[in-house]
């Protein structure tokens, strides 16, 4: 099957934060490709994908760069496809990758998402092909539910903790 | 015609700029709808406007906010359509309206844009329903050429200003 | 006894924040209740819980909540009971949470804490409570006589250690 | 009527901001007092006025400072009456004066509002007053609901603006 | 005579700050050429005039740009000429800016000066250029000069302000 | 007389900030001169200055710098004498002026004072030559009474005012 | 002997800091004292200390806070000895001390060093003691010295490394 | 053979940070010097280092500092050559370092990389050298093969791990 969301990373060593991301679209049955490229080490790469990605079929680019971040930027310039930035902690807490990522010029939108969120990028790029496929909306759905139960569970372990009882 | 976009703003105050998302999406051709709905203030409002926004034919919601900023969070939290986020500057540079609206929890992502950036929120999501409507797609890609013309022609004028004749 | 004091946690992972405060609040004698909800994965829950909280005799409620921190403001949102905020270091040094609780928009404040500061968030509710009740001001007191106590010991001890000695 | 509300402001400069909440607290009908007090130029009078408050009845101390604002902790050490700070927007967007205010050590809370927001203060003092006088707790709900229709009266107009008619 | 320096901008509203560095390689006699080239709005013009530049006979590039400011680094991933970068103050007092150039990956570095330093991105450039040309290199010296003896004059000014009468 | 402090200013475009020091150095009766020296474009001279303010009767230095404020810390380099730092905003609301005067590497301090504070440098320098002159201590004892009775006066205007009338 | 410096720290918790600044005043034979006081816990002892400290014969204080850090800025308001401030780290990377110390408003100024710099506090006490005493002024100038003699060391090992053989 | 590049530290802590650029100016060929040199400590050596450095042959001068960094502004006030200057982290994420290198005043430039980035500073030395020596732009050119190739192995490698095949 043809991927849909393409996730590219800055580095490899983006990896153990993108994993995620993998891990929910895997997990909504999305179809994914996973490619490092860098904007500055291979911008004829990252320019060549860029412009292509479309054309293969792809509906939303998620890219990961941390530092002077560029690279979703950079691949926005190239494609009218959704881009969604995933900005990578490496230095200044990640306020750097931020800012390198939302800060784009009017005309090149990137959708941000917060520092190191894979999983919300994956959520993001679900949403979005949700808009005209209703089976993966449900499946974005189901997941809300999931995190809901799980907080609900949660909620009643936390009952069971000693000080509550200490007091009504 | 249904909007496809809603475009939300958590105080008149933001309608400065918010403007220029209406005025992307109208040259776009893409149906709107535009409302002041506060997080804090009428947050009723604000669950029921999320909860059966989908239902209405609404592809993607923008939500534009200032300081503490969680109205789009807030309304990502009521509905499974992408949200783009919108920081509005009113203190901090607007450092605090970003964090805000960014720093999500894993589960409920908001797309967010640059400070005060509507207009790119407007072409995000021009972008989103570009992804099932070829039609949107080409406005994008329009868009974009008519960037790049201006950027060219403001190049020509720059090259007849009279620092470079003295030196070539 | 009725509980005066709810404590809300935005996900059971702040909990070893959140426990100084029931700890506190038991020192004190307040009868309290400790609750996880999330503003994000259980709205629902979060407006039922902040409906209900007056009627239910609840003087006071500590919200706790890190990065993009909308709990503390959307509790105060669907009550008139006074909301103190924690902000919990997740990232960002805690400044996002902190400016997510802090910078709520007029006509609905929430009382922000120091980062972290469950201990703080405890006494500040007792204070509030002891607006009206003789006996939690006195404890409040009392527990400041200690605070001085401490600190005196822990001079003496200092003023014990070697390098004193060498000057007079 | 002996004042319930003390607001304390670190300089006069201060009282253009500070005004605000003198109204708020006139509107709800709380009797209050306001005085120019410093910590580091009075320092006296502010010990002297912070240990006598409670006595004369006082139940919240509204302090306000800027910079390296003192004022509210320095308060906080000499009562045990809640205390509100409101930092005081003069250097670094108010950033100083928030950290200077709101990182107090544990034992001495104060309850800190956003940059400049005397009227968050005020409201908060009257639901703090409110949680022992049901006519108070009215008073904030009717704010409450005066808020939520000035919205709904903006939202109104904003849609018989123009760029609305163009798409739906 | 062919430009020496090539100075481009992301936008001609970074005009104003680059002018300056215009009218220093002119008072150096180093031939320059200067043209508006967006990162995301023409990325095809910037990369080939990156890759051209050298051939061309250019020896340092000096990019100009705001906000997510990606044209220094993307530049600089298509030459190996050196690459001063100038953050232009937009938004955050520039802090974005001056990230977003100065964080660049290990191998493909940018030569950051300060915001809006277009002055010194000149200057800098003819010190680069001076390593191989004796002539330019005495001119950078003479400028030196220039500053030291302005200040030297300024302070002449300053002795015979009145204050200083009082005390001496 | 000989003069007993030295202010010195990177630039004379610090003299609208610098001027308050002289004014309170004036009115304490000290002796003071004030020069423009930069510690990059006339570091020759500053050095000069720094290796011999001690030789001429120099007690205190004041040295004040703007962005990437280096004079301090250089002055501090040639001369045991204690030198007080004042950062000049220019840019980043003068956070890059404080942080390159306050840290400093061990064993070569600056006494910072806060941003602009001309005047705190001023009574600080007093304080300083106070601790061995008991005329000098005077003067500062009595600007505090100054200080004090502003701030009184100010109070009691204050409480002319008209809102404190409606309620006590 | 009479101590001539005081120390006060906030929290013996910021003992491990500061026993640095007695290490050096203790090498350059100053007599000094050190106690733990707190200006929220001990406001009292704080006023007191600071009353009096100039009629027991100190010169100079050095006081340590972090956080809110008010002590330093609350002894400067009892007292026209100059106080020196250390930011102690304890959260924001020592921002929130830093500010809190460094801000203070005109009329009581605070001579701040560095973040943790408890060495370079005692150094800059010394050079005030030294601008009335010339035997401290010299163990000031012999420090100076040995830093000196420690970095040319350091160099010459520096130049022993092998990466130096390869090149000349 | 005459060292072309001369790299300063202000201290041997610096030293695992600069190794690296040592190692790149080794494999370039492009004899170097390492020296420890303080703008504090050793003020007359750095001033007789830079001002001798040209005559010597020097071309470039790498200078990396930490905290309030003003060794490579003090070089650039001596030379006339290209001054690169790299942040050392040592507090608050370097960002204290990069303001006191970065915010240079107009007319002394300092090339600022990013923080720690050593391997950059080497890099763009190579790129300065490499204006006027081609051997050495070649060995520039060929790195950036070596970094390209990397990533695209590296990319090999990830098309290979496990979640792709589920996928497509």
């Amino acid at each position: 099957m043809n991927p849909l969301v393409s996730i590219i990373m800055g580095s490899t060593s983006d990896l153990p934060v993108m994993e995620k991301a993998a891990q929910v679209l895997d997990n909504f049955g999305i179809p994914f490709e996973m490619n490092a490229l860098s904007a500055h080490r291979t911008p004829e790469e990252v320019e060549k994908f860029a412009r292509e990605a479309s054309g293969r079929g792809i509906k939303v680019i998620i890219a990961a760069a941390g530092m002077a971040a560029h690279l979703p930027g950079v691949i926005a310039a190239f494609t009218s496809l959704p881009v969604i930035g995933v900005p990578v902690r490496v230095s200044f807490d990640g306020l750097d990758s931020v800012l390198s990522i939302l800060q784009m010029p009017p005309g090149i939108p990137v959708a941000t998402v917060g520092v190191n969120a894979a999983e919300n990028a994956a959520i993001l790029a679900s949403q979005i092909i949700g808009t005209g496929d209703e089976k993966i909306r449900k499946e974005v759905e189901l997941h809300k539910e999931g995190l809901k139960k799980k907080i609900v569970e949660a909620n009643k372990e936390l009952k069971k903790l000693n000080f509550r009882h200490k007091t009504n």
